[in-house]
């Protein structure tokens, strides 16, 4: 069994990455894995900015992880800078095998790299096993996250 | 009375900006404001980076509100951006008078014009006034907001 690598996604990983991202109760609805136009636009932006990471999690040749970490600075608590986790996803073939435990242990170390007092991400109240998840591996649930659609 | 002025943050607003943090139930316990090294350094740090907006809202010469708003790009609900909202403090003075209205409002039409597609922020589940607040406004609690301090 090859061990998992952990690397900044490339443009040649968006369609692997698409795909995990539509293969979820609630990413069925809302993406579109045949038309890769709107993704390939949003890799520039996030290519263009040092403060957004978008990495994958490799075994061998084959993509079977992906999450989103941005840096945040702010002024409140003491100016601390905070990073937050987004679109985290597991391939169907890893679940169970303690991938997404690697993935959020490498966004709290890499947050600690980067100088951040502070991990947060929001988890659908429609997940309740993602939030088991994140509890077990110290996060506290203490926010509601709201979201507001344009 | 004069009107409102919603404008971004210069470095002579940090004093006010942090007392306003620390007068709050919540900020009294982790802000700092007789030593506002750590914050400058975020100003600063906030300057630097294009797809932050740290704003105050002036009646006059009084500031009597802020917040920040950042832009974060991502692939996930076909490529969209986001916005997040945090540190929205109004002063007691104002409390009240719609001016928190006015703050929101203000970053949801200013993450129209960056291009975002959702709005987001987390409030502690510890202000019920709070969420009845951002539900008025339009924003739905969907979600459980987790934290991780380092």
């Amino acid at each position: 069994m090859t061990d998992i690598d952990i690397r900044p996604a490339v443009v040649d990983d968006i369609p692997a990455i698409v795909a995990m991202l539509a293969d979820d109760a609630l990413g069925a609805a809302r993406e579109s894995p045949d038309d890769l136009g709107p993704y390939l636009v949003a890799y520039e932006r996030l290519q263009s900015d040092p403060h957004q990471f978008l990495m994958v999690a490799m075994r061998g040749d084959m993509l079977v992880g992906t999450l989103q970490l941005s840096v945040i600075a702010g002024l409140s608590r003491r100016g601390s800078t905070r990073s937050v986790i987004e679109g985290v996803r597991v391939h169907g073939s890893e679940r169970g095998r303690g991938l997404g435990q690697q993935l959020i242990e490498w966004a709290i170390e890499e947050s600690r790299r980067q100088g951040c007092q502070l991990v947060q991400l929001t988890s659908d109240a429609a997940r309740p096993d993602a939030h088991r998840f994140y509890e077990r591996l110290g996060f506290v649930g203490s926010h509601v996250g709201f979201k507001y659609q344009l």
